[in-house]
């Protein structure tokens, strides 16, 4: 319980740190027979990897996943899946001016606190690195769903906003998604913030962004009250991700303005089937999920390495200054979507494996 | 792991339905020889009791607590210490209008879906007559904080926000919370609010609120990353909370409009110690507290019952209505303060305790 | 994690001291629809009360059990199910003769070195009334079984040593267990345990004795590997029940001198079954269940409160003696029976659930 | 909680099947600022290593573990700790003879059972292979051991008994243990293990054996009643390694026969301490540790895998026979003796920082 592990039944465990000679997972908890190879996994990894874009990361890593147990003859065995991406792109970069001074924003100064010594290059563990473990683990519980859940079961997810600039969400297209660097879903707001992150970046600053994900032909059920409701466990799923600051449900802050007959979504038979009207629940009653789509949306704080100087303090208790250099990464959160969509699949996989045991499905 | 507990070293397990018996919580992992009395818990228990003002449920309950194992002489003694709070208000109010028709906005359909049964009386096990126990539980969660975390942890809370009326916060008074009845830290907004909900009140509707817990006195190092965050952690308790859709932690929503260089808090040494200039962290970085103030608002939906007729449907699959009768409560998020301040005790005496195990404090 | 609680999909959490006010579990993840009174709980702690013959404690408690939550017409709800169970009879015993003196073979030495407090009225939280709490959780464990395992599973337990008079296996009878007050299942050898604990009992002294529990009709594939193996949980489930010193499965210590030929348990299809040609395995390979009979058996060590004066320290520091007054109970293993048949089916329904979740069912 | 992970705050998940490109262990809850390399881990798997011996498997592997991840200049940094070995002899052996057919004693049976699905080259995930993973573990919890619990604490292990053949425990010596192949601490009954060992070996059979562990220097106070007692999770740490059948602590079964005024373990001050006049307990009381030596034996079934052939039956349902073809290994047991030294020392490990949590030391 040392904080590595996550989910309940499906159950992965992540290790590695930004430079040293991989990074992996193991997921436990995957049911046997399910047909799983890597391409599986590295068609998710593909879509999170860095470099990709002028608008994110410059480090060039080609994240090529391992399956090192848990699979025979191209299916799952019902024991632990280790996967293993080795680090390639550890630049010969001089992190010594990290070494002994904590970027503000960064987590620096709280695992020196912690544990009194920290791996400084490139963030060590708090690195968002780590997230590639979490999409790969995604990918397995992917499998699962479409496996044991039903081939309904889809999850997407898509920027709404960059800074102070919000998508018309009357414009959505899912099939824009794929067309811009931002997994944009309002085509005309994705030329805008092009414009406006060569804008940011050009001054060396940062934006924020707000992704929501959305999982769709989930089955009503998923959940155990009260502690391990559905919403409860997506809000520490989200919020675990590097940066990530802010967590809504459905109407989220926006149903405190609502009156309790805007709010509740009222419910009618059609075609013999328990039809809600709208869905400012965002799929989950009670902490169990409705059988609407599971809407999550959150917030990414700004890039915390600018290339501005800012005033910090050094681990000998000096006042000091730090700032990035060379190519920065405007907006952390573009890559944010597709370990979103990872942590909805996996908390998705968790409960429908404990709803197989417990009831719900 | 069915989803009654909460915690890892400091953990919790709840149980009870609003008009069974007794509802109760069982309290495992506090260290021995920790003065606990009856008085402790109840004073909390007090704060959050219903009945207490025209614009909270009308429920009365005395909610008296007992105390049945782990304490001998008046201190802890490190066995689990079971809390009972007897159901004395159980209406002989007939629930068999919603024994078989779905409440919009409540969690009536979900259990209905998920276990094929359920006690409709009052919400059963969904009541937030369940936060209850999670007040107790906090009670007992501030005495070990204040005994093994230092005399200088205090938790608040105060509503900032209900419907579209949020305070002026350059107008905070703490002491103000405890002069009205909305846990207002604004008197000019608390008068208003009077006004306010007494007109939602006799319109037969309800609106939402926001909640502002505040921590300080926080040691740096609380929390283990990267999947038990103290940020994560912090998240999945509230959203726990009935009627939860969000949570944010510091400058949250807000942190995607800045730019880096504003939202990072930058460091200087004051008095020969690390100080943080401003806080969008809200105490938390890298998962990890930092020493400041650890800060986290949520959002609770409007009340779902009201005194309007909704559309639902029954357990038959019949399209069909339904409506609150009598009083209603317009808004459930006033008596969410306490619950809120509870949870966050609860996950700071869980990192405390395991920050004394694995580093931190 | 503080180790009140035991299972993970079926979980109980235990409470109480053997001098408060009461004792109870709470057990959580029982599956909802399963028919539950308290007639079907009570029926097992009557068979585990004390003060039934002259050959065990003569506590006078009724052991009546209330539900106080989770069953709703009869039936279970998928809510946590607390139980309750009210001490009656706390003598007025003068327990201040233990007060500060640590009884050999008791727990005393080790509550007051790891907690420095201890509830010593009968021994506390560790006094063998706790068992009562797994008896509770038991009876609803067996529920969960005939329900959702099949109308097969049974589990029986027998006294099959005492000292060191062990019966003769030949003349095993289930039928005769409930005919002697040591569930004795050779009825030549009850007759002597009699006569014989009676010799012990007027010498003022104590002994041990074995048990042996059978669960028949278990599926093959219960247990998770590598270290959830159903033998692991097993023994764990076992060991902890007050007094254990060790636990074996099928030929257990006797696996030792047997060649492999002899102990790896031949197989052959039989009606187009699998079937074993012997049980040395007893019903576990693996971890998993293999379909026989699964079978443990236990040693509990001999009573630790006897007539007789032993040496001691005090909590001073100082060189004493301490000895038992009055009546006293010669072979506490007696009534380990029906504590060692909950645990059984405890770790049965609760790997049951996760076979339901993961694989084996 | 899919059964790959053992412990609580020291947690550890191992993965990887016998004919895997590799098996590994992640470690997590390592306190930080512990000195760690590899030649520390590496010199408890080169004890455990095959071939060193004509008594044990003639698999040749070199075993050479890597460290992937947590360990930074030197020192553990409090994330967690990767361990990988390559599989370096995956014989081109054919397995094709047991791939349908189920080997009497092993696991083949189940996991077809349980998973529809099985790695059967070498026995997959159910082959002893694993125990280097749990070696590994082992070896960071002594350092853990070492460096927070004190120096004092030493872990030994012993092969007590071989087939009937049981050692004089007058003539223990600790320092024959390393001086012949089989772990045995009586120099005369080593000579004689050799001679009987080669008889069975010839005549293709096996046997099985006793294993004592000891732990020195334990500080009393380590274990959490009443369901995580130090011996419960003894009794599962060891049930949980392959091939094991039995568990006892310090008297074990022998309590049976003893009187309750030999049993329980007297005590005197000596030199200002509280000291036991005898070990009946194994070092545990009420779950607890007393400060004495902590005295585990578990029994090991006789190998099943021999040159005999047994009755069996196929994946099709058809009667058939099966024996193992050249060298075998005529007492798995004797390698038994570092894992279960490894287990001791994880759990003393989860449960020193457990109590620096809950209080113990």
């Amino acid at each position: 319980m040392a904080g590595s592990s996550f989910g309940t039944l499906f159950r992965f465990t992540t290790w590695g740190e930004s430079h040293g000679p991989a990074i992996g997972v193991v997921v436990d908890g995957v049911p046997s027979r399910i047909a799983l190879g890597e391409p599986d996994i590295q068609q998710w990894l593909d879509k999170r990897r860095p470099g990709q874009s002028r608008y994110t990361t410059q480090r060039q890593e080609p994240d090529q996943v391992k399956i090192l147990s848990g699979v025979f003859e191209g299916q799952t065995t019902g024991t632990p899946i280790s996967l293993m991406i080795d680090n390639v792109d550890q630049r010969s970069k001089d992190y010594r001016n990290i070494a002994d001074r904590f970027r503000p924003g960064h987590a620096d100064y709280t695992y020196w606190k912690k544990y009194g010594i920290r791996d400084y290059r490139g963030g060590g563990r708090a690195s968002a690195r780590e997230t590639a473990s979490r999409v790969a683990a995604g990918a397995v519980a992917r499998k699962v769903l479409s496996s044991l859940g039903g081939p309904d079961i889809t999850i997407r997810g898509a920027l709404v906003q960059i800074g102070p600039h919000a998508i018309d969400r009357a414009a959505w297209d899912w099939s824009a998604v794929e067309d811009n660097p931002f997994w944009c879903p309002d085509r005309a707001m994705a030329a805008h913030w092009a414009e406006y992150l060569d804008t940011v970046r050009k001054a060396g600053s940062s934006v924020g962004a707000v992704i929501e994900i959305v999982a769709s032909g989930v089955p009503a059920g998923l959940g155990e009250p009260v502690y391990d409701k559905l919403d409860g466990d997506l809000a520490r799923a989200m919020m675990t991700i590097n940066a990530v600051k802010a967590v809504e449900i459905g109407a989220g802050f926006g149903a405190v303005v609502l009156g309790g007959e805007d709010n509740g979504d009222e419910m009618r038979m059609q075609d013999g089937k328990v039809t809600f009207l709208s869905n400012n629940a965002g799929g989950v009653l009670g902490g169990i999920s409705t059988g609407q789509d599971v809407v999550v949306r959150f917030a990414v704080k700004p890039t915390s390495s600018i290339l501005k100087a800012m005033r910090t303090v050094d681990s000998e208790g000096n006042d000091t200054e730090i700032e990035t250099h060379g190519r920065h990464d405007p907006c952390v959160g573009i890559r944010a979507v597709p370990v979103g969509e990872a942590m909805m699949a996996c908390v998705l996989a968790d409960h429908l494996l404990r709803a197989r045991a417990l009831g719900g499905v």
